[in-house]
């Protein structure tokens, strides 16, 4: 049984190597592959409105922050961030995480969540947000500098959330 | 003869009520319209890669912000913002300013200006940025609450700096 629940501090040292991962392979998020743990810390735990974790037999498989995407006139927007482990990719996992955070974030008042730069190249997740009801609403030509492929596209997503 | 230079120190005592004015409006930024100095500050001139100011006989007309638009594997796209004093509107500042901006951030090495929530109904500056070389690449739906409209959409605008 796999459960969302608040992120505690206990459960960072499960969160930082995931993200480390995550970032490290450089083609997802921008942020740097050799990010630092405080840095890391700061853009996941702090910096957000709040932070999730999926957890499974005491066990984190996952995680997600979630943030007003603009300051007050445009802070009816969220904006989230989702990351799995490894080893658990392949389940569903990430596709719960987003269905809980935009449960959250009508409960919060937010009327809609912004993705502001999804890699086109990533496919999976494309596809995954455009199921859970998410649109592409704009293409940054070349904005993404991937590992691998050099310099690709990235997306901007949108799901309206309440009428 | 208009100058445009690097933010001094000195030149806050001008551009903070230029700001505090264009944020006040409520139609084309989406900081609090009640923003305090200090937060303006740090949004403006702290955070920013770089500040600079139009100057015209010793009175500091407008300024602009750059700095990248993302971390690490987004940094080659840039983005920046823009303000012009009330009484200077209308004479072409803002297009100067822009510029100016677009040649600095081909001298640092950035690829792409990328502008994230231009105000959908804020018709002159969308037609400014498209005369100045940018595209619409994606559109925002109501994303922005005007202070007299509600609900308006935002518009992503890009321009491509460097092949």
């Amino acid at each position: 049984m796999t459960e969302i629940r608040p992120f505690r501090d206990p459960d960072w040292s499960s969160v930082w190597p995931m993200l480390q991962a995550t970032f490290a392979a450089g083609d997802s998020y921008s942020f740097a592959p050799d990010i630092g743990e405080a840095e890391a810390r700061r853009i996941w735990i702090d910096a957000p409105l709040a932070t999730f974790v999926a957890e499974e037999d005491g066990e984190i498989l996952g995680t997600y922050f979630i943030k007003p995407n603009q300051p007050a006139l445009g802070a009816h927007v969220c904006n989230c961030g989702y990351v799995v482990a490894a080893r658990a990719q392949g389940r569903g996992i990430a596709a719960r995480l987003c269905e809980h955070s935009q449960r959250w974030a009508v409960e919060q008042g937010f009327r809609a969540m912004q993705f502001n730069f999804v890699v086109a190249s990533n496919e999976r997740a494309v596809r995954l947000w455009e199921r859970l009801g998410f649109s592409v609403v704009g293409r940054l030509p070349g904005a993404f500098r991937h590992h691998r492929l050099g310099f690709v596209d990235a997306l901007v997503m949108f799901k309206t959330l309440a009428p």
